[in-house]
């Protein structure tokens, strides 16, 4: 028996699990922590759930599902928090962060085994054919782990 | 062709590389850190890497990988930071840790796919056949996520 395809939907479901509780997260810290850092000096829940939207945006180019929902944010989430940038309002980021993630979910629905295991969008040809371990699944382990990442930074936040 | 000891092989990987990515950084902050909270009336560093410890440990026994080199910590950091607890000095909390996760690599190298497929030891014979999504792997898978939560805390410690 060939157990590809279980395995890949564990891996699968912990991002979509992790998503879910994150969801849940910033929903509960709500739009009056959003300038609530997660330590002194650290940076805030707007900004984090921003930095997740992003990330999980250009997910869905690094996968290959299409079309990314909002590659205007990333000067202001890809780059390091910045004193006095205006962030579009908590409410707009979480509406953009389900609905990012709910493409990427209707995305990974499409891919086989066989689709997980091709390249992702950011290593070369040249480069996959030496290292092939760099394909679509390991992208999404990588985003997996970052996703719990900032979870346990946005624990520490102090309302 | 099977692809399922690739993707196995992925999920292992990552564990492992993180493993390395926070040795380091324990290395690196060092025994001068280990009463640093990771923010203020936090967990702190020293707390942070025995509750580790005692976490990866006890996955050798969640993946039946053999006995568990220190049960007897468990009291101190399976439980929440208590103030006024006496910790085991970091250096030797550094050198569990190290050999805790040697002896997962170890364990980790007998173990087959179907292995990674059978239950871990915390889940019953009936809860494992009605969800066999709760195997080893998926243990594991877990474990990597926990590890990445608390990785995300580490970076906030001010020296």
């Amino acid at each position: 028996m060939n157990h590809e395809k279980t395995i890949v939907d564990l891996v699968v479901n912990q991002f979509e699990g992790k998503v879910q509780q994150t969801s849940a997260v910033f929903t509960t810290l709500g739009a009056e922590a959003a300038q609530l850092p997660v330590a002194p000096d650290r940076n805030t829940v707007g900004y984090l759930l921003g930095h997740l939207v992003a990330v999980h945006d250009k997910l869905l180019e690094g996968l290959s599902l299409g079309e990314r929902l909002h590659p205007e944010w990333d000067s202001l989430f890809l780059a390091p928090q910045q004193n006095g940038s205006t962030y579009p309002a908590y409410q707009e980021l979480l509406g953009a962060w389900q609905q990012v993630n709910a493409e990427l979910g209707a995305g990974f629905a499409t891919l086989t085994v066989a689709d997980w295991l091709t390249k992702h969008a950011y290593v070369s040809d040249e480069d996959f054919a030496r290292e092939p371990h760099r394909n679509k699944l390991n992208l999404l382990l990588s985003r997996t782990g970052h996703l719990f990442h900032h979870g346990g930074q946005l624990v520490l936040v102090k309302r």
